[in-house]
């Protein structure tokens, strides 16, 4: 079942009628088959890959809507593509994720639905007439190891710049499940480029615990194996890990399989391939039930018009 | 050779360093590597198959460059993509011509230089500060069939739409080349829907004639094909065709190769693939010429600062 129609079940509505197909020649070929005139509607769709096709069909789609005279247009956007290109490491290189808000804004989005986007600073490359709502994945995966029997866990951020993400994935469990004194560690990368990881230390104790690496997302997973490679090295009893994306690009999903991690949950922000269905060490949760309550909250007590895939 | 750097050689300039690869994931990742800071910059790219790949590279390169404060970004679309999307032909579908205009000006485009637009209003669909030049690649064609020893010339439109095209390719080949009183002859088609083609009848005398037919492009060559069998069946003596942009999706190559056509001329606005080079009923001309000619004009004596593909 497609996200899509996940979140509409959720929700007691049906899924509006479109094709998204394509021409010979590759080109996208959009025609929504109900009237939306006058209509709040939603669409939903990851831009994870293929990243430039899944743009411009969502591109083409606010444009077909907008043009179909639609009131107001809610794009609801799980996986945000291009957001780690948000800002300039060296000169001359684009700043994707706010080009991609620029291209979304110039065909007519009214607001953005996402969840744990890459960075906070995306919500500002919208302007301020276009709010964008920026959802916490982390409430379902924090559900789903408040559940799980660990012993003495510690939660873990595999870089620096993902401490903050963790202390609230920590401060969640304590809250919520009563767990006490959950332990933090961090692990300390020097990355030498894109893609390949150098050295790795560890800040925090892990002897005799069960880890829980939190991070956005997973893309070729080298990092994260390596980090769990550190944790064991360091004593750990097991390690699992959480995050929100699961893009597992390129050896990311072989990665994983030959890993020493335990288990790796990821939610359903970019749509699952056979793949990563045959992969036993994932375990893969539904954003739905987030999306739909925050449709549902947009709306209040009135009614919702129409949803997209 | 690329065409741009082909473009480069015409003007006696270099190509600007500048890498257009890929992340893991398939983002696409940009880097200027020189200096443009108040330069005037061309960049070259065909928006064809893949056409969302290619469009989203060109919005990320001038979005870059744009960054990078280049005086003057100019596009160079020899063949620009989604342009048969001109015009809403049913309810709620998108104007997507329209939409990849709006996208370019959204990224700071200052000026498009394209070659035989589908049609004219795509020039409209860009505002009054972004002048398009739509090139005239039929010249490049009339001057190769102008050499050719035809036997009583008659130059075919394919369909009620591309008759001033073909009038215009007529009268160039008379003016040009000192032909006398060209035939003119059109194919009256009726389509059930795109891709597929249903009866043809032809308006106009080919008996024992050489004919050219003209269009802009030519994607599954379905409806090529089919009039070159109309042309044969009507007693043409030969059938040559000549066509801006050569797309050849899907079967268009085996059908090219299997049909009654005696030789088919292309432009290189679209890069050549393998499958293509193999077709030797294809003739493919460069605008290479023509594209340096409008670039030079553009920029009469001042000197020209940047050209990257
Ligand atoms: N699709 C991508 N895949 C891998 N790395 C990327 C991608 N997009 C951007 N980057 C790089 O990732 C780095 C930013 O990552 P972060 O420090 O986690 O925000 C920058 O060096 C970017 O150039
Ligand atoms: N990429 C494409 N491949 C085939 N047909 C297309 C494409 N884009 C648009 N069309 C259709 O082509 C028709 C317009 O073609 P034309 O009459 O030659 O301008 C419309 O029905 C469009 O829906």
């Amino acid at each position: 079942m497609s996200l899509a129609l996940e979140v509409t079940r959720h929700l007691g509505i049906g899924l509006g009628k479109a094709t998204v197909g394509r021409f010979a020649d590759g080109e996208v070929n959009v025609v929504i088959h109900e009237n939306v005139r006058g209509k709040d509607v939603y669409i939903v769709q990851p831009t994870g890959p293929p990243v430039n096709d899944n743009v411009m069909e969502l591109l083409l789609m606010v444009s077909t809507l907008r043009r179909a005279s639609a009131r107001r247009i809610t794009v609801v956007i799980p996986y945000y593509g291009y957001a780690r290109q948000d800002r300039k490491m060296q000169a001359r290189v684009p700043i994707s994720a706010a080009d991609v808000a620029r291209l979304m804004e110039s065909m007519g989005v009214d607001r953005v639905i996402a969840v744990d986007l890459h960075c906070g600073q995306i919500q500002g490359f919208f302007g301020p007439r276009v709010p964008v709502d920026n959802l916490d994945g982390g409430i379902v995966g924090l559900d789903y190891f408040g559940c799980k029997d660990l012993h003495s866990p510690v939660v873990v951020s595999p870089d620096a710049g993902g401490v903050y993400r963790a202390k609230k994935f920590k401060e969640g469990l304590e809250q919520k499940y009563d767990m006490q004194d959950l332990g933090l560690a961090m692990i300390v990368k020097q990355r030498a480029r894109a893609g390949s990881v150098d050295q790795m230390d560890l800040v925090g104790d892990v002897k005799d615990c069960d880890c829980i690496i939190v991070d956005d997302m997973i893309d070729t997973a080298g990092t994260l194996c390596k980090a769990a490679d550190v944790l064991v090295a360091n004593g750990a009893r097991r390690v699992f890990a959480f995050a929100s994306h699961g893009l597992l690009s390129g050896p990311g999903n072989d990665r994983i399989a030959n890993s020493k991690l335990e288990e790796v949950v990821i939610l359903n922000t970019i749509p699952t391939s056979p793949q990563r269905e045959a992969n036993d060490k994932l375990t893969q949760l539904s954003v739905a039930p987030l999306l739909a309550q925050a449709i549902f909250n947009i709306h209040a007590k009135k009614s919702i018009s129409a949803l997209f895939k």
